[in-house]
């Protein structure tokens, strides 16, 4: 699943995939991108892990309606403002909602993803974002300069 | 510029956008979105303001310059683990690259931004977003018992 990686750079650190999903697995908060008018939507969001599918519970008439058969991505990042160090790895990826039509299995390891609904009730949604590249950097003053005067795109 | 407001709803506290220009001047780390491929890829970045518009450094040949005249987002969170609390800012705008056609004062004040770059020469460029829409949001435990649980998307 690694392809054309936007965060590679020669003096930067490439995550492998397995990484990656670790780094995945260990949080708990990350950012939903969906192209909404045309714009790249980045919205913050509470996730959990379906092996490798990210899973985020949801509510009707918000913009992650948007995500529905769509290109999507999720991506998280830690960013320590002290040492000016950090990594970051960005899904990109399918958006679906499950549906009714969804097998038991499917709707079973989605809800055991840790999105345990507060008010369980008809109003509850589950966006699941199937990987298609997966790709992760980080970042060390050692090896980017630019990131350490704090001026730079770090990509 | 307040407009559609990808974070408002009914139990959530909506950010003017004062203070969502206070709270980008307050920060260095971002998130740029761009649409690459379809994707709406999501990439952290530093940056500085230069008025209301944001301004990123960054080299040729990055995904940045799919930003060059196209609709781009900006996005600057904060948010606190342990006490799940947190505010997110979202600039929906118009990304351009300064340009040597560029006149000398917007040169001269995208350079004051504080994208003083580390090693000067002809390989740096300079993002410009002009703001379309800035909006915002704060989250408290109080009045999102989504949020406590960890669970749900905050929007």
């Amino acid at each position: 699943v690694i392809g054309d990686d936007v965060y590679t750079r020669s003096d930067l650190s490439a995550i492998s995939a397995e990484d990656c999903y670790l780094l995945l697995a260990g949080s708990s908060v990350g950012r939903l991108g969906v192209v909404v008018d045309g714009y790249p939507t980045i919205v913050p969001v509470n996730y959990g892990m379906d092996g490798h599918v990210v899973v985020i519970r949801t509510r009707p008439g918000t913009k992650l309606s948007h995500a529905d058969h769509a290109k999507v991505t999720f991506q998280v990042d830690e960013v320590d403002h002290r040492n000016h160090t950090g990594w970051s790895v960005l899904m990109r990826g399918f958006g679906r909602m499950l549906s009714p039509a969804d097998d038991r299995e499917v709707a079973t390891s989605t809800w055991g993803a840790g999105a345990v609904p507060w008010a369980p009730g008809a109003n509850e949604f589950w966006l699941r974002i199937s990987p298609d590249e997966l790709t992760g950097r980080r970042i060390t003053t050692a090896d980017d300069p630019d990131w350490r005067l704090g001026t730079a795109a770090y990509m």
